[in-house]
């Protein structure tokens, strides 16, 4: 069977004909123009989508269109409620529009659901029944799959992973509480702190890295600790420690078999995720008498969402 | 249809017959001793369940025997993994035992989870699809309905509710790390609270409470609190707080449609969820564009979990 599947991202959109076990076919992609209707967005989408599948004559049946968008929506009407990034998109009858132009069945799904269900079904989490994605980027978002289906709550407004308050009165969260997970394992955070330290202490290992880099990004404070900088050394013991932290929660509220880490901060491989696993075990008393929960990089990268959103249908 | 739900409590086993919609026919109970060999107690047990049934003649079939016990075990084995309170119970095959005792099915749950799918098929939880229960007893603890199934995790190791630190490095929990709900928003923590309050401020109405009671317990704060005592407000207002940014984060991961609260400090009733309501409405931005979450106490009591063992066939 083959689905397509998009990702709809501030930017761009990218989709591809997906084949069941999450193979790519063929890919297209178009920019996001924020200033735009979103019938003209779409409406191109669609023209771009009817040609493929014009100029292709797959074989197999198209089961739908899986349409993955960055904010929320309602699953009965399949109108977009919140789309901070396009805001234009709020109030859109996305479905019901899709599927005049294209004669497919569509399915809306969040974006970070839809990168998890990608990766339950056919990356890191294959092999699991409970997996949870945990993203480390601009914020910290994820997703909950339990027996490959996803969980996200009444309304599909559940699963944001990242606002768990973990510092009661802590930092200040984009949320508007304080001490959320997001404020101390996003990629921002990371990088809010770097700068911190970089002028506190102009002497670190920091300022060059960041200055070789051209950017402060996320991988200044891993470069500087690998060359023995004490305060690069300090940030990143901190951030696995508050990473950690929120981490063990989830082990002790969903004990999934496996926590799946995706986004920018999780690049840095098994250098950050194996000092999780020392973490999460020397402080694993809520996995006394328990199974331990494998912690994996994702291993779908930039597709994850796309071959999720068409796994709707696979 | 007909179970028979059974409760495993540290002092007493309490059972009953229990008909389709969760209705109590027959109750029965006997005391937990927990220096016998459970082959004596699970024994005495049957013995009792033998003699109901052929003393009652019931219309309809028995479906089985739902059994919550106060531990962990194996889901597949049917053997006892962990009690805590009844230590002789672990490594014994309770599902086997009893099968062959009363030649019924058996079926296994933990007590948390029993009493939370209780309150999800016939309590408070009746209306909701995603529920959660939250119990501010001894420790804290609960369970997690989606759909009326229970969401356990791994081994059912899951839905550890009262250990998520919503404090880095705050309080010791029983578990071993800092900061965990429990240590916070348990029984145990209010009443600590209280006796440090009364130790610090002989003077205040908190003393004369609990001499009244003859007792220190959960109660002591909300009365002297009622008749103006500003100790007692300030121990009440900070549970109040701690209890609520715990349970928003559970909004934030799992945005139930309910979420049910039982355990002795839930016997205050609309004096804590009124407070309880307007301190998530405040911080309510997890739940901006979002559906709100009902905040009910649990209306089963005791019979929860024996309801909720029995529901496994109903």
């Amino acid at each position: 069977m083959l689905a397509i599947g998009i990702d709809v991202g501030g930017t761009s959109i990218k989709g591809a004909t997906i084949k069941t076990g999450g193979i790519i076919l063929d890919r297209f992609s178009m920019p996001t123009d924020k200033n735009l209707e979103p019938e003209v967005i779409v409406g191109e989408l669609c023209d771009i989508i009817n040609s493929l599948l014009k100029e292709k004559h797959y074989d197999e049946k198209i089961a739908g269109i899986g349409m993955a968008i960055p904010g929320s929506f309602n699953k009965e009407t399949g109108v977009v409620v919140n789309c901070p990034n396009l805001p234009k998109w709020n109030g859109f009858h996305l479905k019901e529009f899709m599927e005049e132009k294209c004669h497919l069945y569509v399915k809306l799904v969040n974006d970070a659901d839809a990168a998890a269900l990608g990766e339950a079904k056919y990356g890191s989490g294959k092999d699991a029944n409970f997996m949870l994605m945990i993203t480390l980027g601009t914020g910290v978002g994820g997703g909950i799959v339990i027996n490959k289906e996803l969980y996200n709550g009444n309304l599909g407004m559940g699963a944001e992973m990242g606002h768990m308050v973990i510092v009661n009165g802590g930092r200040e969260c984009s949320c508007g509480r304080k001490g959320c997970l997001e404020a101390y394992a996003s990629a921002t955070a990371l990088i809010k702190e770097t700068k911190r330290m970089m002028e506190a202490h102009p002497e670190s290992l920091l300022n060059k890295h960041a200055q070789e880099l051209g950017i402060v990004d996320a991988r200044v404070a891993f470069l500087a600790e690998k060359d023995g900088d004490k305060y690069a050394k300090e940030i990143v013991d901190d951030y696995v420690m508050y990473l950690s932290e929120g981490l063990l929660n989830y082990c002790n509220i969903f004990r999934p078999n496996i926590i799946v880490l995706s986004g920018g901060v999780a690049n840095e491989g098994e250098n950050l995720l194996g000092r999780i696993r020392l973490y999460l075990e020397a402080h694993h008393y809520g996995m006394k008498d328990s199974p331990r929960v494998e912690i994996k990089q994702a291993s779908l990268g930039y597709d994850a969402g796309k071959i999720g959103a068409a796994a709707l249908y696979l």
